[in-house]
């Protein structure tokens, strides 16, 4: 990889943005091309991010700025009403978009798709960046094919709304696909304190602690004759997506059309 | 201590008293000077534990085996029905009763207590001789005092019939005396999956996993401004109860009185 | 699988053995119907395990047993010494072989796998039957494609000889070969206390834990730019290579040829 | 507690420092009255920890500031250099010195002991101020009396130079103080990688992990016949010593003398 590959940043003085700035600063097969940020215009891209001037200045026109600095990847964690629109921007210029964010819906996929292949380029749209999150759940995928028994703890901060977590119940419908249809546990089982086995999905349970401190942690317990297997993944900040993002950049330089997950580059 | 503790067995052929008679085997500060058991009788004792002969033969009459084998130490892990007038007899010969049940009521305990004091000796009557969840029970009631916020993990085996577990609840208990009076988690929190959130106890969640393999593990687990604390027990097998035990059969040797609760000598 | 599997069991009584017995007395999709075992021979195979009568009586003549009753399969979890011929008798009667030993030469497995497809039918050799243990294993080599920066801490019991553990090893290998090669930690790294950092194996370390009270438990920790992942096995007994050795009967009825590994039935 | 304590901040605008600002003004029993710092003086105390305006504006002058605004309490979490004339200044005013740092000698401790008590006020000096660390090394001794096989495992940043960490050399201190003499391990032990088995401390062994994306983080484990202990202590950030400082700040309207050491008010 002797070329470096030319990256641009929209959304670069966002929570994310600036992770992904600081990200590739720091990696010499990257090159920092152009920065689009609304509020952040005029300001160079390292100074938004709190670091020392890097030569590149941010802009708030996406279009002009990929006809300028001709990226090879655009990276986009911008809010969903404008991410679509960026995207299709993007490869109009043939620009291999890595995108962040949820909500696209089917046909939008496949729509981008299309076009990524008349552009001969690849694309990458993820709701989930973390590798390590990412390879618990597919670590837990197959290993309820051979240890059906299993239990889900998660663990988030004390003042999160919902329970259990959305990246518990993906896993749990994964690791439900896996396995063989099972309802564990006594059929007699009681219950002194109500809800003390957790929540039912499939016929195993999820069981979701909040405790202050605590960002993302999750635990997949599999149990069997004599034996037990863990697998524990812990998020300590947002800048747990990067590897993940660094990871897509590299990737979507070698094949064409619109990927959706980023557990299919691995 | 130059001079071996004597040691008697009540129950030497159970579950518990075979674990007992090995332990005061494989121990050099301690003598086996009698065993008793009802279908074991005649029976040299360390073939009835599975070891080679140790040349003290079981017997099936209590009161005969401590007058004359002289022990200084009784002890009986025996069914509810016998214990108690096993205690009675062991404190008229003025040999210590180390006991290990459940089920005596406060004015028993106190009778007994007058007894030992009478024939100038002390006794041992503990629920639970486990070193380590004695440890982590205290440790867990000291933690709560300063890290208030504070989940409950127990692991059983899949069959077990109650959730939680006797061990979390009496854990919960001394946390919830420990620490100020707290409601723990968002007031808004909505639980998708019905019993995500555990079992409430005093404002705090148990959460009771169950699965194969497991025999009884526990984790107590704080959560603070930017930190956590977990304090974890697990028990591999009967076995360990007989470090507790040992150390009963050596303290017992120290006091007069009857004590209630292994944790009084820890 | 309307018919069962029908299942003799070589060295019946000795430690694997008579886990395999009880564990194919259980399962309702396997038959027992034969026990080879010297030293107890003429007992009945469900007395040699300590359970009930079931029928069939321990032989000491591998090859008139194998006649008789005509298995599908054999299990042989014998010395080295006698396991090759065993085998070797084994497909001479057209019955699939599953060995738990090490110790076969490269040449010997060839010229098995050469019978047993002359036989048409499988074999299955392993080192290993813990399930849990070989997906701790293909799980530590995929996640260090992704999260290089790794190290493991392996616990066994304290009276073991030899620092790190086969296990740990096996899986530092799969681990080197799965990443880039690395170096890790500070290169100005000073140990305050020798051997502090743990052993070194190929730019990365290993960490034997010995304590009293465990079997086998094994961490692999993979850390990364805000995130952390663990895969934790914890092995409580002999027991717990019985799933394996379960899914190996029924496997090796599925395909042609001698399979070393069990990890390539996964 | 119906009067607020006034708290004044010196080193207001220091990493510390500013954490200490934002816990005081997030707890309504506390009040802050004055904020010190030699770069950000003339600034509004909030702004200058990145919070709304609060009404304090820092000055550079820790005697008048002291002389203006009659704290109960002074924070100082500022250099070596400094720490101590300021402790001394605090002192003549009446206010109550609560103090991060290392470095005081035996001699200065005793003085500053003497010049509290002369004012008949409180005072403490903390090398550490994370409840959750020092509850884990109390624990952790007293474990150590009733379970003493032990091995330490601590995980730092990879890029760290030490090993093993100050706060594990600190907790196997205690612990060795705590416990029986004793070697533990095989006497033959033999290590395949030289260091696999840790470092020696005392008879038993501290093996220091180092990955990226961790903080400070530490396992003291106990194993015993049948059963394992384990207390972890994870920090995630600097802010993990607030509640600390916190505690520190109202106990020390308790007392008269100097403190030296958070575990003696715990």
């Amino acid at each position: 990889m002797s070329e470096k590959i030319r990256v641009a940043v929209a959304g670069a003085g966002g929570r994310m943005g600036r992770e992904v700035v600081k990200m590739v600063l720091a990696d010499d097969a990257l090159e920092l091309v152009a920065a689009i940020d609304r509020s952040g215009a005029g300001t160079d891209a390292g100074e938004l991010v709190g670091l020392k001037p890097c030569g590149i200045t941010a802009s708030d026109n996406l279009d002009s700025a990929l006809a300028n600095a001709k990226p090879h990847v655009l990276v986009d964690f911008t809010v969903p009403s404008v991410v679509y629109s960026n995207t299709v921007t993007a490869i109009k210029h043939k620009v291999r978009p890595v995108v962040g964010a949820t909500g696209f819906t089917p046909q939008q996929i496949e729509e981008l798709d299309g076009l990524c292949r008349e552009a001969k380029i690849g694309g990458l749209i993820a709701p989930n960046f973390s590798v390590g999150a990412i390879l618990m759940m597919q670590f837990a995928a197959k290993a309820a094919e051979y240890l059906p028994h299993v239990e889900i703890i998660e663990y988030h901060g004390d003042q999160k709304l919902d329970a259990p977590s959305g990246t518990s119940i993906k896993t749990a419908e994964l690791i439900a696909k896996g396995r063989e249809k099972l309802k564990q546990g006594n059929p007699n089982e009681e219950e002194i304190l109500p809800g003390a086995r957790g929540g039912e999905y499939e016929g195993f349970r999820i069981h979701s602690v909040r405790l202050p401190g605590v960002f993302a942690q999750q635990e997949v317990v599999f149990g069997g004759y004599g034996q037990s297997l863990k697998i524990r993944h812990d998020s300590y900040e947002r800048a747990g997506y990067m590897p993940g993002v660094n990871i897509g950049i590299k990737k979507v330089m070698e094949y064409e059309g619109m990927v959706y997950g980023f557990e299919h580059l691995m």
